[in-house]
């Protein structure tokens, strides 16, 4: 088995992008990545692409070989896969990239991953993320992911004495952050305030506790090791990659303020590749909701059980902290295009191991993390990226 | 890179099965193929499933963590995959399953694929199918998949003299071997004068040179070679896969009578695996139309260019042939669930490289080979498997 870097990355700007379609995003974000690498189109072997619901969202199946044809590549015949786990769509498409390099089926390969969620309307556009959840058992009796993370953040508050506050102090944490990064979304602060006395969502989460529904795209490019440092001065190696899956259904869960999948995903990766939570400086976590940030944070180790609330309202998962989580404002301030958030996070993982974070740069980065989840955690993704010395 | 090795198989009934879910056929396929291989669920490291749209068949997406879950799997949180490339689904499937055994990543993986097409009706079934083609640039110029496969036979007869009767003959052929599949939808002969004076879908095809639209899921348990008479008497090794694409639009490509993505896969495949063409005694051709076999075996070099047709009618395809090709019955008769066909085409060979092909075993099968579409020939997978003497 191969060890594996990623030498190039390239993401659109992410918002309501109504004047590009989704075959634009994923050329942009995939000839930005490509350029990074120092690579030309002629040294792919294969495209990977994450995307959850372009069938529902844009009435187009058969996605991966539609960007490859659209970015011109049309004539090397390269091989085009599409992965899919719910919102974990790009995290897999990372690990089923990484896996054609480590086994030595490919040499170089894309990792691409969009979504183009606002050319439906929200309604629309929220009725199709709920085909993540368990359509049989809990959509149909009316559950919405809204509810179903509002579920746990009712449960996490009574089991933990996690306060309202606590809660939507990931929020401001994350606009904050998103306001220095020129890609994100939402590139403004909130006060703590505004996030309290916004409209209630699911009760008691507020529209300010939800990541927005955006478009946008990510890619990154993959090389063994070994032979990275032709392309790039800064590679930056995968160390392991931990996934797991769960139920769908949330009542059939242990708990509902555990995402075991985390868990599970989160050890297997931290366990390959012989490190420990308290050696990560930046990690991005799937803050599709407040409570899911804080959960996370708890699930991977950051801190102990329970203590994800006073944790981020205290600072400890702020920029200039021990921790640095969500530095490129997350789903809530980046932007959530749903299928594209794996490799988004990715992209700024190893920003960041290059030290090219900007005004967000965490200081000293040599260990990130990534943590995807699909629905509402029957799918978790944990990638440990690591500087290359 | 070590090799891998089909040490399972299982499938369900394919037909119109209004009694079973989505699920119900997952998890059926599924634990055949565990059974099959003598294993129990606490052996597997992960599963990778096939599907193509289950987002808008059944309105419910991350199917691969529902199956595992619904197969009372989740409290081992295993690794869950889902891929899609059209109708290529499941063989895209058994690749990842493939890379992830090759790299070491996992020992032994469930490979399954299932698609659910019959509870939408016929007329929504095949829009959700044109989905595969170019939407942008095909189908909301009214061209619709049958139409896009009428004007490859169209040509096809023009340009190398091939009558409507060879056409035909795919589907008799078909229909013969099918009749010998007791997993079969259709286990009926038909004639030629049948297939002639059917209702015309797009001329020069008619209903009967269609596969039908059906229910259905197949599955594969595959390991390393290596352990492999472990768990099975008769383990049959994957020798190689060649995967290639294409433009998606139909009228980009080079020319009408060729997929270049087959060409391609197909080359890759062999050039792999070290051997020729003539070496496969037993295949299993993506017929989703009875030109698409006609052109396949030309593409896979099985019969020179423009030969297709009088091969087929002279029965050089059939069981008892130097190659028989579609011994299952093929799309046409079998069925297709879309999204099922690459690993349901895989079940058929791994039986007839084992010498479990009952009334339609080819004799001495040594070498079989799949080869699965996505769309009109955007995506081309071709996956040669070996008896393991």
């Amino acid at each position: 088995m191969r060890d594996v870097a990623v030498i190039g990355v390239g993401e659109t700007q992410f918002g309501e992008l109504w004047d590009k379609s989704f075959r634009d995003l994923g050329i942009e974000a995939g000839l930005r990545a490509i350029q990074d690498a120092g690579i030309t189109t002629e040294n792919l072997d294969a495209v990977y692409v994450g995307n959850m619901s372009a069938g529902r969202l844009i009435d187009q199946e058969h996605v991966s070989a539609l960007v490859a044809d659209y970015s011109g590549l049309s004539d090397m015949h390269l091989p085009t896969t599409r992965v899919e786990g719910g919102g974990a769509c790009g995290a897999l498409a990372i690990l089923q990239g990484w896996a054609a390099v480590a086994s030595g089926l490919h040499e170089i390969v894309v990792v691409g991953a969009a979504e183009k969620m606002t050319d439906v309307g929200e309604t629309k556009a929220m009725e199709i993320l709920t085909a993540t959840a368990d359509q049989e058992w809990e959509s149909v009796f009316g559950a919405t992911i809204p509810g179903l993370f509002a579920m746990m953040a009712r449960r996490h508050m009574y089991e933990y004495a996690t306060t309202r506050e606590q809660i939507a102090s990931v929020a401001v944490k994350n606009h904050r952050h998103g306001a220095l990064n020129p890609n994100a979304q939402f590139q403004k602060e909130i006060t703590l305030e505004a996030v309290l006395k916004a409209p209630k969502v699911a009760e008691p989460l507020g529209l300010f506790d939800m990541a927005p529904l955006s478009d946008g795209a990510a890619a990154l490019v993959l090389c063994p090791l070994e032979k990275a440092r032709r392309f790039q001065d800064t590679p930056v190696q995968i160390l392991a990659s931990g996934q797991a899956s769960d139920t769908v259904a949330l009542h059939d869960r242990r708990e509902l303020t555990t995402m075991d999948a985390t868990v599970v995903a989160g050890k297997r990766a931290f366990h390959a590749a012989q490190k420990t939570p308290s050696e990560v400086q930046v990690a991005e976590v799937h803050d599709n909701f407040t409570i899911s940030e804080i959960i996370a944070i708890e699930d991977l180790r950051f801190v102990k059980k329970g203590q994800g609330g006073p944790a981020t309202e205290d600072g400890q998962t702020a920029l200039g902290s021990k921790i640095a989580v969500n530095t490129s404002g997350g789903l809530k301030a980046r932007g959530m295009p749903v299928g594209a958030t794996g490799v988004a996070q990715a992209v700024e993982i190893v920003r960041q191991l290059r030290g090219e974070g900007g005004k967000r740069q965490v200081g000293n980065a040599e260990i990130g993390l990534t943590h995807t989840l699909g629905g509402t955690g029957a799918t978790a993704v944990v990638h440990l990226f690591g500087r290359v010395n």
